[in-house]
């Protein structure tokens, strides 16, 4: 028997939570990949720690004078270190490289994920904002290519095994389920003044920032509504967001004869990320396992639009389509970082989205360069805009 | 474009709960099926009715007087109506037929099915008692075949669904939910007082008297588990029974990487039955669904084998495997009917399978007549113990 070929990745985003999950699997598996590249915005010393630990050929950090800084502190290796977007674009199409696992936060992961898929890596996706602001590019080019795409946040990982075995005309409709967040049952009033220390503390999942604050508003899951539109091909009318505070349950797939397939697991982000790294194969992982003899009841609700109305804002950009979820994305996420900064209110995230949206002319999307456009003239809409709104 | 070939089918059990849900799944696909055979134990007159209604080409009736009395009310119709065991099996053996619904409940349902299973036809198995006797005689010819058997019975259905997609060595254990009956919060004292009006009262499923009485001893649970060993070829300590009251999860697989794929739907025995007669698509049938929007809390919690030892007793025969199985089941079949017919208590069920499996001198399974036997030896033994235990 030969022996089995190390499957040859790369990171982008290694520092961020799924970075640090995807290193924790590829350790777990070391005759089983190589680790060619990493990327971080701005963490290096996370990146020196993961460098003398995994090897990589090239690594690659956002900022130029951190990137000079670590040059200096892995003198004594043999990684090239690269810096600013096309250092993580030679991270993401490194000619060794059989897969990027893309989990830059945020618009700057668009560029260098689409950027390896014109060069025909598989990819492992996280990177929500890929999806949303250019899947009616990239899903067409990988149908093209025959390439994968494997998703990687809960969700459409769960969505993409209940499909597994499935003929695709026997879908009804995808049942996304969601937190709810920690304000779900606060009322209207309440949400008025919620403070940034509140919105961090997510009941079931340890995340970065910018995805706890997506996760309180539920744009988290208008994208990922957004997302699983693009993955698997569904109109948005056969989605339907299901609040389940437990989240036990990852997603289900609704068929014709009315037979529900739903995954299921405990929080832990390396069940998707070593189901993506290792598919169709799945690996005996070190993680924790849900234990049904001591599980909380499993409870389920409609979602509030009115109260959380950025998941209706997003339902609203996919239908439109073109550059709307674009600029959707582009509002959100300076909005975000407005609250986060104290200069609004939770309430006018929302808000403010919606005033960006209302005043975008939506183009079609033709290449990559349109969706840059959008993005840039919605972030500048939504800066001008927030001089208005600052409390 | 051709023409759909219809799939020609027969039902042993029409008149039984899975013999109409099939027959009503039927009518709904008349461009897809075509009804050859029917056969019941002593229901002729809904038997005339379905004959009027399905035309087949020949029916059967356990009963030979019935039989004739049928005869004289069909003599309008050009069907051939046949008696007694060998009907049966010339119901199950026809040769213009493709799938065999195997639906007649108990001991019964086993020589018909093994007979259809010989002339290689495709079976869609509701008789759990098949498996449970002669499981090591029906795989192993099914698998030189290549043949096909499907479950009907809603767990197996969701099993095998959760099955579908994924590769057989990356399971880690089958999840068998179980409603635990109308007693599960029953103490012990409570068990002994038990009648036969409040036994036949199960919370989620509408079924016949004998797997009704099953459902309440959990000993229903213990059949499906030494099905689902020989369905799936999984060792018996691969399988976990999960209490779960609101039979909403039909049952669970989970994979080594800690993913846990479960089917969900409304209790309605149409949908596993469709699946059975469409697969590998699914048919867009008219049922209930879930409404996650009014969906009670799901719970789950351990069975408890002190106050429910059948479930124990049937892992242990399970365990013996040979002629245990068949024991197991043929004392309980007798043990359910003296409950039924008031002349023993709840609690001497599993009492009277207990002594039975004690008094059995297992015996290897090598011809189908090695499971009559041991049948036949359990239900004498059997029912020479009633006589010492009647109240």
């Amino acid at each position: 028997m030969m022996t089995q070929m190390k499957k040859k990745i790369a990171v982008l985003g290694s520092s961020g939570s799924i970075g640090v999950n995807t290193l924790n699997v590829v350790a777990q598996f070391p005759e089983r990949f190589e680790v060619i590249g990493l990327a971080v915005q701005r963490n290096i010393t996370l990146l020196e720690q993961q460098i003398r630990q995994f090897h990589p050929q090239i690594a690659s950090v956002a900022d130029e004078a951190l990137a000079a800084e670590l040059r200096k502190r892995c003198a004594d290796l043999k990684v090239e270190i690269l810096a600013g977007e096309s250092g993580a674009i030679q991270v993401a199409t490194h000619a060794d490289m059989d897969m990027v696992i893309s989990a830059i936060v945020g618009f700057s992961g668009l560029i260098p994920t689409y950027r390896a898929v014109l060069a025909h890596k598989e990819i492992a996706l996280a990177n929500k904002e890929t999806l949303v602001a250019a899947g009616a590019l990239i899903m067409p080019e990988i149908a093209r290519q025959q390439g994968t795409l494997l998703p990687v946040d809960s969700e459409h990982h769960a969505i993409f095994q209940c499909l597994q075995g499935h003929r695709r005309e026997d879908v009804h409709k995808i049942l996304l389920t969601a937190s709810g967040g920690p304000f779900r049952q606060f009322t209207r009033e309440q949400l008025q003044s919620v403070t940034v220390q509140h919105a961090l503390r997510h009941p079931n999942w340890a995340m970065g920032k910018k995805i706890t604050i997506d996760s309180a508003t539920l744009m988290n899951k208008g994208l990922e509504v957004i997302e699983a539109h693009w993955l698997f091909d569904i109109a948005f009318s056969e989605i339907q967001v299901v609040v389940h505070p437990q989240s036990v349950i990852h997603s289900m797939v609704e068929y014709v004869d009315g037979s529900i397939i739903a995954e299921l697991g405990a929080p832990d982000m390396r069940i998707p990320i070593a189901y993506a790294l290792s598919y169709p194969e799945q690996m005996a992982i070190d993680a924790p396992r849900l234990d049904f003899t001591t599980l909380k009841a499993l409870t389920f609700e409609e979602p509030d639009l009115q109260k959380f109305p950025c998941l209706h804002y997003a339902y609203q950009a996919g239908e439109i389509g073109a550059t709307m979820p674009t600029v959707l994305n582009a509002a959100n996420e300076i909005a975000v970082e407005a609250f986060l900064q104290k200069q609004i209110g939770f309430v006018d995230i929302a808000a403010l989205i919606l005033q960006v949206m209302d005043a975008h002319v939506v183009r079609p999307l033709i290449t990559i360069e349109d969706v840059v456009e959008a993005d840039h003239w919605a972030r500048e809409k939504s800066k001008s805009l927030l001089t208005t709104m600052k409390k």
